[in-house]
């Protein structure tokens, strides 16, 4: 059932014992929705926690304060910015029929929760977590501010993308008013690179290539790339963007070889492409500049499977 | 003289036949910012023209709705985002003192305008002006809110900089609600690599040299990157952030040879270090965590320099 930002404020405040989960290999906005929502929960006086499938980057670590969380058995389960229960990982099979209640922003939320509050128009869910915040009555203070900032900028690309809405930069205001520390968040989140990073990077340009009369632009990161320059999967994140950047292109796929073999494909657009839809043709989604997609067979397999399937949407 | 908002507003409207000047090497700021005073100042049924000692690169004018200006004998002279006079380029000579207005964000202005408007809190002079349109009366039209949201992300490096405030970004909520066409914007003036651009900065990457313990990156721009690549030197202001992103680094330095041998630097830094501070040792000048200045030597000989003086700024 879909429910607005009033009724969700009222079905979490007869709620107690609340465990929130954040979406698998999770990012800037999962997380800083899950602890933005469980710090205001706490403040209000209720036993909350947020569970992730996989280890938290430390980075989020760096620019959230650290939040103690109570033990407890739920009595209430929240899924923050999940499209489908798939997308939580190993923690699908435990709760994949047991969610109460699903705050998201994604089109293709595929309603697998009792009860839905959806915002497709917000840039970030964490948008619509400070309206909730701000209904439940509580006050938003520095370390919810930097969670919530946090999301809004990670998913907002630092505020670049087309779904920058001018409410997304009321909520930046607001939160920066709270004590968010935009230039730490935005600098830990945007413009830090290690190492390994910049080295993989470098590779990753090196080897960018060109298809459909150069409007599909492709990079390849394989195992031997990682081996090569030290670089971790989870660090290769911000090689997506990277793709669409190149003048005329109209479609970025970056493919990520596993260590099995299969790959992963993330897609990024612009307008006159949905993204969305090119990974839905491969089971895959996302949203309409941004989506992924896996693959059961090789990066050079998905490639040429991928560019038949650009080949069709661009015509 | 100092002046505010009001006083500037109240003799803005009692002039006429206002001549608008932008500064050399025109970025989005001092663009948006002309372009944008001028549309009002139109508005008000003035007479009014925004000049510019150099080309305008034309992204500017994909984002800027085209202005027909009326020509005229000007009666006032009001710079916009010019620190000092010889900014104004080829235009020094002819205003060096016929300055009235001068309306800037430079902590390093010299206050060399009959009356100045400072703001060193804005994170972009077009902050300052969207108050001024607004005490003007005039109504901010979509025209005039792409002009200045064009400023206000191009200076704040689209809201990421630790100089982007709460005010920043709810400047920038008014002007989208005003129409300006954020989407698209920050593509063009960030999302947009021509293809000679990214050969470039490929070429820069691969020679990237650190000093100072890794405390210091330095990325050097020559003569013949540029013949290499096709790339012209306006196209590569988007390096010089690629300098400071590296882990670790505090100081980012990205020398620029000239055609005549002689050579400019960029510096960008965080909150550690002023970069006004190291561009000042050499004549330059600028913000906290962004400067330049100007050396009559190779750009190895300004490399050495440079170091040396990291050096000291470092112990």
């Amino acid at each position: 059932m879909r429910i607005n930002v009033e009724e969700c404020a009222k079905i979490l405040s007869s709620k107690d014992n609340i465990l929130i989960l954040s979406h698998a290999h999770p990012d800037g906005d999962t997380l800083g929705a899950g602890f933005g929502l469980c710090r205001a929960l706490l403040k209000l006086g209720k036993k909350a926690r947020v569970i992730c499938a996989d280890e938290i980057p430390s980075k989020y670590f760096d620019v959230f304060e650290k939040l103690d969380m109570p033990e407890f058995e739920e009595d209430y389960v929240v899924a923050v910015d999940v499209a489908t229960p798939n997308l939580l990982g190993d923690l699908c099979e435990k709760f994949d029929n047991r969610i109460d209640l699903c705050i998201d922003h994604h089109r293709t939320n595929s309603n697998f929760a009792d009860k839905l509050l959806l915002d497709v128009d917000a840039a970030a869910v964490c948008e619509t977590i400070f309206e909730v915040i701000n209904a439940l009555g509580v006050e938003v203070d520095k370390a919810i501010a930097d969670c919530l900032f946090t999301g809004l900028t990670t998913d907002s690309g630092c505020f670049r993308y087309a779904s920058t809405t001018a409410n997304t930069y009321r909520v930046a205001a607001q939160l920066v008013d709270r004590g968010a520390d935009n230039g730490k968040i935005n600098r830990v989140m945007f413009e830090t690179k290690t190492k390994t990073y910049a080295a993989i990077e470098r590779l990753a340009l090196e080897g960018m290539q060109f298809f459909c009369d150069d409007r599909v632009c492709v990079i390849t990161i394989t195992q031997d790339m990682y081996e090569q320059t030290g670089a971790k999967e989870h660090e290769t994140e911000a090689i997506a963007p990277l793709t669409r950047q190149i003048e005329g292109v109209e479609i970025g796929l970056t493919i990520r070889e596993k260590e099995n073999g299969a790959c992963k494909c993330s897609i990024r657009t612009f307008e006159s492409i949905d993204a969305s839809k090119l990974a839905a043709a491969f089971g895959g989604g996302g949203h309409k500049q941004a989506s992924a997609c896996l693959f059961d067979c090789s990066a050079e397999e998905a490639k040429a499977q991928l560019i038949e399937k650009c080949k069709e949407l661009l015509k």
